[in-house]
């Protein structure tokens, strides 16, 4: 199964995004997984590898798609 | 079932953000219609008056997710 990392920082863009696009994923061929990178500051460093610029931000396969604009990676990092 | 317009115009951006992300959508849930501006030009507006700024973007009941960055609506309607 595919895998997908949703990495957020709790704000307002983040969990409309959330509610919204995460509920309508096919939970049956995409695994997701979700990551508060504000509560899980030590994933930041794996977000920013992976191309993260800003939060919301889907990943799938290692291919970011940033959606919407909530913040971006280097004010969670300064947060 | 809950209603989902794709917007793109056809460019590397769009089509990338097609394949994978409505490849996950959860097609059971959620009607998914896609739209090529650059060929439906008639369809301009009505992305324009829900907010779509840049494509490609997923509406899901009138919500605007805009993916990554691929070109402004601006752009489409002067190409």
């Amino acid at each position: 199964m595919a895998k997908a990392v949703f990495y957020h920082a709790g704000c307002p863009v983040c969990v409309d995004a959330e509610r919204t696009i995460l509920g309508y994923l096919d939970r049956s061929k995409l695994n997701v997984e979700i990551v508060h990178l504000g509560a899980d500051r030590n994933r930041i460093r794996e977000a920013e590898q992976l191309g993260v610029q800003s939060v919301p931000a889907l990943v799938i396969d290692d291919k970011v798609y940033h959606i919407n604009y909530g913040a971006s990676l280097q004010d969670v990092k300064n947060g």
